[in-house]
Protein backbone atom coordinates (compact mmCIF):
# COMPACT_ATOMS: atom_id res chain seq x y z
CA UNK A 1 0.00 0.00 0.00
CA UNK A 2 1.31 3.52 -0.89
CA UNK A 3 2.08 5.70 1.83
CA UNK A 4 1.04 9.37 1.74
CA UNK A 5 3.82 11.97 3.10
CA UNK A 6 0.80 13.14 5.90
CA UNK A 7 -1.14 11.49 7.34
CA UNK A 8 -3.52 12.01 10.93
CA UNK A 9 -3.49 8.96 13.06
CA UNK A 10 -5.78 9.13 16.01
CA UNK A 11 -4.61 6.68 18.54
CA UNK A 12 -7.25 5.19 21.61
CA UNK A 13 -6.59 3.95 24.91
CA UNK A 14 -10.26 2.43 25.66
CA UNK A 15 -11.85 2.01 28.82
CA UNK A 16 -15.13 2.08 30.28
CA UNK A 17 -14.15 4.52 32.96
CA UNK A 18 -11.72 6.27 31.03
CA UNK A 19 -10.83 6.30 27.03
CA UNK A 20 -8.07 8.14 25.94
CA UNK A 21 -7.20 9.53 22.45
CA UNK A 22 -4.52 11.81 20.55
CA UNK A 23 -4.47 13.07 17.47
CA UNK A 24 -0.43 12.67 16.21
CA UNK A 25 -0.07 14.79 12.21
CA UNK A 26 3.31 12.78 10.88
CA UNK A 27 5.01 14.57 8.30
CA UNK A 28 7.18 11.88 6.39
CA UNK A 29 9.26 11.27 9.86
CA UNK A 30 7.90 14.46 11.69
CA UNK A 31 5.48 13.91 14.25
CA UNK A 32 3.11 16.04 15.78
CA UNK A 33 0.81 16.45 18.26
CA UNK A 34 -2.17 17.87 17.39
CA UNK A 35 -4.44 17.13 20.16
CA UNK A 36 -5.64 14.75 23.12
CA UNK A 37 -8.14 14.05 25.87
CA UNK A 38 -9.72 11.60 27.72
CA UNK A 39 -13.82 10.99 27.93
CA UNK A 40 -14.51 10.30 31.47
CA UNK A 41 -17.86 8.09 32.41
CA UNK A 42 -19.61 8.01 35.80
CA UNK A 43 -20.08 4.74 36.86
CA UNK A 44 -23.77 5.76 38.05
CA UNK A 45 -24.30 6.80 34.66
CA UNK A 46 -25.75 3.34 32.99
CA UNK A 47 -23.63 1.22 30.79
CA UNK A 48 -25.91 1.77 27.86
CA UNK A 49 -25.39 5.30 28.21
CA UNK A 50 -21.63 5.52 29.01
CA UNK A 51 -20.59 3.37 26.24
CA UNK A 52 -22.66 5.86 23.85
CA UNK A 53 -20.60 9.01 25.57
CA UNK A 54 -17.74 7.02 24.17
CA UNK A 55 -19.34 6.09 21.11
CA UNK A 56 -19.99 10.07 20.31
CA UNK A 57 -17.10 11.38 22.05
CA UNK A 58 -14.76 9.28 19.22
CA UNK A 59 -17.27 10.43 16.41
CA UNK A 60 -16.79 13.86 17.63
CA UNK A 61 -13.06 13.66 17.78
CA UNK A 62 -13.14 12.01 14.32
CA UNK A 63 -15.00 15.13 12.61
CA UNK A 64 -13.23 17.73 14.20
CA UNK A 65 -9.97 16.48 13.04
CA UNK A 66 -10.33 13.87 10.86
CA UNK A 67 -7.75 11.49 11.02
CA UNK A 68 -7.56 8.69 8.29
CA UNK A 69 -6.11 5.86 10.46
CA UNK A 70 -6.34 4.82 14.19
CA UNK A 71 -3.68 2.97 16.22
CA UNK A 72 -5.26 1.11 19.46
CA UNK A 73 -3.97 -1.05 22.04
CA UNK A 74 -4.99 -4.66 22.25
CA UNK A 75 -6.18 -5.99 25.89
CA UNK A 76 -3.59 -7.09 28.07
CA UNK A 77 -4.66 -11.30 28.36
CA UNK A 78 -3.26 -11.40 31.81
CA UNK A 79 -5.65 -8.88 32.87
CA UNK A 80 -8.41 -10.33 34.97
CA UNK A 81 -11.58 -11.28 32.80
CA UNK A 82 -13.84 -8.75 34.62
CA UNK A 83 -11.65 -5.60 34.00
CA UNK A 84 -10.79 -7.50 29.76
CA UNK A 85 -14.97 -7.74 29.80
CA UNK A 86 -15.33 -4.33 30.28
CA UNK A 87 -12.57 -2.86 28.64
CA UNK A 88 -13.98 -4.86 25.59
CA UNK A 89 -17.39 -2.92 25.74
CA UNK A 90 -15.65 0.35 25.30
CA UNK A 91 -12.98 -1.01 23.11
CA UNK A 92 -16.25 -1.89 20.89
CA UNK A 93 -18.05 1.25 21.49
CA UNK A 94 -15.25 3.48 19.97
CA UNK A 95 -14.64 1.18 17.15
CA UNK A 96 -18.38 1.21 16.15
CA UNK A 97 -17.22 5.21 15.58
CA UNK A 98 -14.04 4.24 13.44
CA UNK A 99 -15.92 2.01 10.95
CA UNK A 100 -19.00 4.33 10.68
CA UNK A 101 -15.76 6.90 9.38
CA UNK A 102 -14.24 3.59 7.15
CA UNK A 103 -11.08 4.68 9.05
CA UNK A 104 -7.95 1.96 8.50
CA UNK A 105 -7.62 0.84 12.09
CA UNK A 106 -4.22 -1.16 13.51
CA UNK A 107 -4.10 -3.32 16.59
CA UNK A 108 -1.48 -3.30 18.47
CA UNK A 109 -0.25 -5.44 21.92
CA UNK A 110 1.40 -3.34 24.50
CA UNK A 111 5.08 -5.10 23.83
CA UNK A 112 4.70 -3.62 20.33
CA UNK A 113 3.73 -0.24 21.24
CA UNK A 114 6.80 0.09 24.01
CA UNK A 115 8.38 -1.63 21.02
CA UNK A 116 7.63 1.55 18.52
CA UNK A 117 7.85 4.20 21.27
CA UNK A 118 10.92 3.46 23.71
CA UNK A 119 12.32 0.92 21.54
CA UNK A 120 12.39 -1.82 23.84
CA UNK A 121 9.41 -4.24 24.37
CA UNK A 122 9.86 -4.06 28.17
CA UNK A 123 9.98 -0.59 29.14
CA UNK A 124 7.87 0.61 32.18
CA UNK A 125 4.99 2.76 31.63
CA UNK A 126 7.63 5.78 33.26
CA UNK A 127 9.62 5.80 29.84
CA UNK A 128 6.46 5.40 27.59
CA UNK A 129 5.18 9.08 29.00
CA UNK A 130 8.70 10.29 28.87
CA UNK A 131 9.65 9.17 25.41
CA UNK A 132 5.84 10.30 24.01
CA UNK A 133 6.74 13.85 25.42
CA UNK A 134 10.20 13.70 23.46
CA UNK A 135 8.87 12.22 20.29
CA UNK A 136 6.08 14.89 20.28
CA UNK A 137 8.03 17.97 21.34
CA UNK A 138 5.80 18.48 24.35
CA UNK A 139 6.80 20.65 27.18
CA UNK A 140 5.42 18.08 29.79
CA UNK A 141 3.95 14.63 29.60
CA UNK A 142 0.43 14.57 28.28
CA UNK A 143 -2.14 14.02 31.77
CA UNK A 144 -4.12 12.03 31.93
CA UNK A 145 -1.99 8.69 31.42
CA UNK A 146 -4.83 7.21 28.94
CA UNK A 147 -4.09 10.21 27.21
CA UNK A 148 -0.41 9.46 26.89
CA UNK A 149 -1.07 6.13 25.98
CA UNK A 150 -3.43 6.78 23.44
CA UNK A 151 -0.90 9.23 21.81
CA UNK A 152 1.47 6.33 22.22
CA UNK A 153 -0.99 3.76 19.93
CA UNK A 154 -0.72 6.89 17.31
CA UNK A 155 2.63 7.00 17.30
CA UNK A 156 3.08 3.04 17.02
CA UNK A 157 0.84 3.46 13.93
CA UNK A 158 3.12 6.06 12.40
CA UNK A 159 6.40 4.24 13.37
CA UNK A 160 4.97 1.32 11.20
CA UNK A 161 3.77 3.75 8.34
CA UNK A 162 7.54 4.95 8.41
CA UNK A 163 8.76 1.60 8.14
CA UNK A 164 6.56 0.38 5.40
CA UNK A 165 7.35 3.98 3.49
CA UNK A 166 11.71 3.11 4.01
CA UNK A 167 10.97 -0.96 2.84
CA UNK A 168 9.05 0.45 -0.43
CA UNK A 169 12.23 3.30 -1.27
CA UNK A 170 14.81 0.95 -0.84
CA UNK A 171 12.68 -1.71 -3.00
CA UNK B 1 -42.09 2.62 38.65
CA UNK B 2 -45.38 1.92 36.94
CA UNK B 3 -46.12 -1.29 34.41
CA UNK B 4 -47.19 -1.16 30.97
CA UNK B 5 -50.26 -3.94 30.41
CA UNK B 6 -48.14 -4.43 27.17
CA UNK B 7 -44.43 -4.65 26.36
CA UNK B 8 -42.31 -5.40 22.84
CA UNK B 9 -38.82 -6.61 24.73
CA UNK B 10 -35.63 -7.13 22.97
CA UNK B 11 -33.68 -10.09 24.21
CA UNK B 12 -29.53 -10.05 22.94
CA UNK B 13 -26.78 -12.56 23.62
CA UNK B 14 -23.91 -10.95 22.46
CA UNK B 15 -21.14 -12.26 20.68
CA UNK B 16 -18.47 -11.08 18.16
CA UNK B 17 -18.76 -14.14 15.58
CA UNK B 18 -23.03 -14.43 16.41
CA UNK B 19 -25.04 -12.45 18.00
CA UNK B 20 -28.51 -13.46 18.72
CA UNK B 21 -32.20 -11.66 19.21
CA UNK B 22 -35.38 -12.13 19.50
CA UNK B 23 -38.50 -9.75 20.51
CA UNK B 24 -41.05 -11.15 22.96
CA UNK B 25 -43.80 -8.99 23.28
CA UNK B 26 -45.42 -9.60 26.44
CA UNK B 27 -49.29 -8.66 27.33
CA UNK B 28 -50.15 -9.20 30.68
CA UNK B 29 -48.89 -12.46 31.91
CA UNK B 30 -49.25 -13.62 28.19
CA UNK B 31 -45.91 -14.09 25.98
CA UNK B 32 -45.62 -13.78 22.33
CA UNK B 33 -42.56 -14.35 19.97
CA UNK B 34 -42.72 -11.97 17.43
CA UNK B 35 -39.38 -12.66 15.62
CA UNK B 36 -35.54 -13.96 16.46
CA UNK B 37 -32.10 -14.36 14.13
CA UNK B 38 -28.82 -14.11 14.56
CA UNK B 39 -26.15 -11.63 13.35
CA UNK B 40 -22.86 -13.38 11.96
CA UNK B 41 -19.63 -11.77 11.63
CA UNK B 42 -16.87 -13.55 9.49
CA UNK B 43 -13.54 -13.59 10.96
CA UNK B 44 -11.91 -12.95 8.38
CA UNK B 45 -14.31 -9.15 7.91
CA UNK B 46 -11.69 -6.69 9.73
CA UNK B 47 -12.93 -6.38 13.91
CA UNK B 48 -14.09 -2.24 13.30
CA UNK B 49 -16.59 -3.79 10.24
CA UNK B 50 -17.56 -7.13 12.57
CA UNK B 51 -18.76 -4.73 15.20
CA UNK B 52 -20.23 -2.34 12.75
CA UNK B 53 -22.14 -5.09 11.43
CA UNK B 54 -23.48 -6.01 15.48
CA UNK B 55 -24.33 -2.43 16.17
CA UNK B 56 -26.40 -1.42 12.95
CA UNK B 57 -28.34 -4.84 12.67
CA UNK B 58 -29.09 -4.65 15.91
CA UNK B 59 -29.96 -0.11 15.30
CA UNK B 60 -31.90 -2.53 12.18
CA UNK B 61 -34.06 -5.07 14.90
CA UNK B 62 -34.65 -1.85 16.66
CA UNK B 63 -36.13 0.18 14.24
CA UNK B 64 -38.13 -2.26 12.76
CA UNK B 65 -40.00 -3.89 16.20
CA UNK B 66 -39.56 -0.74 18.45
CA UNK B 67 -38.68 -2.43 21.09
CA UNK B 68 -39.00 -0.30 24.72
CA UNK B 69 -36.58 -2.31 26.42
CA UNK B 70 -34.09 -4.65 26.65
CA UNK B 71 -32.54 -7.77 28.35
CA UNK B 72 -29.46 -8.94 27.95
CA UNK B 73 -26.88 -11.75 29.49
CA UNK B 74 -23.72 -10.48 31.65
CA UNK B 75 -20.61 -12.80 30.46
CA UNK B 76 -20.20 -15.43 32.95
CA UNK B 77 -16.83 -14.45 34.71
CA UNK B 78 -15.62 -17.52 35.02
CA UNK B 79 -14.62 -17.98 30.80
CA UNK B 80 -11.27 -16.85 30.10
CA UNK B 81 -9.90 -13.34 29.36
CA UNK B 82 -9.77 -13.41 25.86
CA UNK B 83 -13.24 -14.65 25.10
CA UNK B 84 -14.76 -12.09 27.95
CA UNK B 85 -12.73 -9.21 25.83
CA UNK B 86 -14.35 -10.55 22.12
CA UNK B 87 -18.15 -10.65 24.07
CA UNK B 88 -17.41 -7.32 25.77
CA UNK B 89 -16.87 -5.94 22.23
CA UNK B 90 -19.72 -7.32 20.38
CA UNK B 91 -21.83 -6.24 23.71
CA UNK B 92 -20.52 -2.65 23.25
CA UNK B 93 -21.23 -2.40 19.74
CA UNK B 94 -25.10 -3.72 20.63
CA UNK B 95 -25.43 -1.25 23.44
CA UNK B 96 -24.57 1.86 21.76
CA UNK B 97 -27.29 1.16 19.51
CA UNK B 98 -29.57 -0.03 22.49
CA UNK B 99 -28.70 3.66 23.70
CA UNK B 100 -29.05 5.83 20.80
CA UNK B 101 -32.77 5.37 21.11
CA UNK B 102 -32.97 5.35 24.91
CA UNK B 103 -34.30 1.88 25.69
CA UNK B 104 -34.26 0.70 29.21
CA UNK B 105 -31.21 -1.85 29.58
CA UNK B 106 -31.53 -4.45 32.11
CA UNK B 107 -28.55 -7.08 32.00
CA UNK B 108 -29.60 -10.60 33.94
CA UNK B 109 -26.40 -13.05 34.84
CA UNK B 110 -26.78 -16.92 33.39
CA UNK B 111 -27.98 -17.74 36.81
CA UNK B 112 -31.27 -14.70 36.51
CA UNK B 113 -32.04 -16.11 33.08
CA UNK B 114 -32.35 -19.61 34.18
CA UNK B 115 -34.21 -18.64 36.98
CA UNK B 116 -36.96 -17.13 35.23
CA UNK B 117 -37.01 -19.41 31.88
CA UNK B 118 -36.72 -22.66 34.14
CA UNK B 119 -37.64 -22.11 37.73
CA UNK B 120 -33.52 -23.43 38.55
CA UNK B 121 -30.82 -21.30 38.33
CA UNK B 122 -28.74 -24.40 37.56
CA UNK B 123 -30.76 -25.67 34.78
CA UNK B 124 -29.08 -27.36 32.07
CA UNK B 125 -28.99 -25.13 28.51
CA UNK B 126 -30.94 -27.85 26.64
CA UNK B 127 -33.89 -27.10 29.82
CA UNK B 128 -33.45 -23.97 28.83
CA UNK B 129 -34.43 -23.74 25.01
CA UNK B 130 -37.18 -26.48 25.98
CA UNK B 131 -38.67 -23.92 28.29
CA UNK B 132 -38.00 -21.11 25.61
CA UNK B 133 -40.39 -22.75 23.28
CA UNK B 134 -42.80 -23.68 25.83
CA UNK B 135 -43.19 -20.34 27.32
CA UNK B 136 -43.47 -18.77 24.04
CA UNK B 137 -45.31 -22.03 22.65
CA UNK B 138 -43.24 -22.46 19.44
CA UNK B 139 -43.69 -25.23 17.64
CA UNK B 140 -39.81 -25.96 17.69
CA UNK B 141 -37.02 -24.98 19.77
CA UNK B 142 -35.82 -21.76 17.99
CA UNK B 143 -32.25 -21.87 16.05
CA UNK B 144 -29.41 -21.11 16.36
CA UNK B 145 -28.85 -21.40 20.01
CA UNK B 146 -27.53 -17.42 20.10
CA UNK B 147 -31.08 -16.45 19.10
CA UNK B 148 -32.71 -19.05 21.97
CA UNK B 149 -30.43 -17.43 24.66
CA UNK B 150 -31.32 -14.21 23.17
CA UNK B 151 -35.31 -15.01 23.72
CA UNK B 152 -34.60 -16.24 27.12
CA UNK B 153 -32.55 -13.09 28.24
CA UNK B 154 -36.48 -11.32 26.88
CA UNK B 155 -38.49 -13.86 28.84
CA UNK B 156 -36.16 -13.01 32.21
CA UNK B 157 -37.06 -9.12 31.56
CA UNK B 158 -40.84 -9.63 31.29
CA UNK B 159 -40.72 -11.87 34.53
CA UNK B 160 -39.40 -8.78 36.25
CA UNK B 161 -41.96 -6.85 35.04
CA UNK B 162 -44.60 -9.37 35.91
CA UNK B 163 -43.07 -9.74 39.43
CA UNK B 164 -42.57 -5.74 40.01
CA UNK B 165 -46.11 -5.63 38.46
CA UNK B 166 -47.59 -7.85 41.00
CA UNK B 167 -45.91 -6.38 43.90
CA UNK B 168 -47.80 -3.44 42.93
CA UNK B 169 -51.03 -4.49 43.21
CA UNK B 170 -50.37 -5.98 46.56
CA UNK B 171 -49.51 -2.57 48.20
Amino acid sequence: MPMSAESVVLGIDPGLANTGWGIVLQQRSQLECVAFGCISTEAGAGLPQRLKRIHDQIAAVILRFKPTCVGIETVWFGANTKSAFATGQARGAALVACASESLRVEEFSPRQIKLAVVGTGTAEKGQVQYMVKHLLSLEVEPRPDHAADALAAAICFTAQNRMLEASAQVR
